[in-house]
C-alpha cells in the first residue's frame, strides 16, 4: 500500500472516513472511567440537564473522533503524530444509537521550517449524526514528506 | 456539600486537582480502542516514532485529565457542562508508570448576555509528569450563578 505523505494532501479536500454508532453501554462505561458527570451515566440526570437526555462525554466524541480519523485515513499515512488541537466544539449532545460519522477537511498544509522531512497538515474533523453535525475538532498531525526539502 | 459556583471563581485562582499513575495496560488498551497507532500500542514502534517509546494518545491524556478535573472540582461544582475547548497542546510523550498531576488555573470568568442564570469559567489545565509539564488544555465550563442576574 502507497502511504500519504504531506505532499498528497491539498487544501479543501475532504476525507471519508467511516462511522460509528455509540451504544448506552458505551457512553457510560467511558463515564465511569473519565468523566463521571450524572448526565453521562443516567437518564433522569440527562433530563434534568442541557443536553435534554442521557449523552455522551465530548472527550469520548473526541475519541471516537481519532478512531474514525485514525481508520479512515492516518493508518494510511506518513504519520509521525499529533501536537496540538487547535479547537474542539461540542455543538449538540451526542446520545445512545446515534451513527457518528466523520469527514476530514483539509484545511492548510505547511512545511515545517526546522525539519526538511515533515510537514504539518491542518484538519478539520465535522463530526455528524443521523441529521445535522454534531462536533467540530480542528489539529494539526505531522506528516512525512514523500521529497524532503522539496520545495 | 456547598456546591462552587459561578461567583467563586477569579482569575488567577488555582486548584489542585490531584493525580493518576497510567499503566502501560492502561495505554495499551485505550490505543486499542480510539487510537491504534503503532507508537501507542507496542515499545518497539514507540521507539521508532518521535515519542521515543510506547507513549499514551494525547486524547488519553485529555481523558484523564477530565476525569481529574471532574474528581477534584467540577463534581463539587453548580456545572452546567460544557461545551468548547480553545487549545490542547501535547508538549511530552506521556510514559507508562508516569504519575499524571492536573493543576487547573482559571484563566477568566465572563456572565451569560443571554443566559442570567449561568456564566463561563475559562481554565487551563497544566498536567505534569514526575518531572515537568506534559500538556496544556484550556477550555470553558458553563457554571451556573449563585445570585441569577447580580452584577
Amino acid at each position: 500500500m502507497t502511504l500519504l505523505h504531506f505532499e498528497d494532501f491539498r487544501a479543501g479536500q475532504v476525507y471519508d472516513c467511516g462511522a460509528h454508532e455509540i451504544t448506552k453501554d458505551e457512553i457510560v462505561d467511558f463515564a465511569r472511567a473519565f468523566d463521571p458527570q450524572p448526565q453521562h451515566l443516567d437518564e433522569d440526570a440527562g433530563q434534568r440537564s442541557l443536553l435534554g437526555g442521557l449523552a455522551a462525554s465530548g472527550w469520548q466524541v473526541c475519541a471516537i473522533g481519532m478512531r474514525l480519523f485514525a481508520d479512515g485515513l492516518i493508518l494510511k499515512s506518513a504519520n509521525k503524530g499529533g501536537s496540538r488541537v487547535q479547537e474542539c466544539r461540542w455543538m449538540k449532545p451526542v446520545k445512545p444509537g446515534d451513527r457518528l460519522r466523520l469527514d476530514a477537511h483539509v484545511v492548510e498544509t505547511n512545511i515545517s521550517r526546522s525539519r526538511p522531512d515533515v510537514g504539518f497538515v491542518t484538519f478539520e474533523w465535522r463530526i455528524y449524526n443521523q441529521v445535522e453535525q454534531v462536533a467540530s475538532v480542528i489539529l494539526t498531525p505531522i506528516l512525512g514528506r514523500r521529497e524532503p526539502g522539496g520545495a
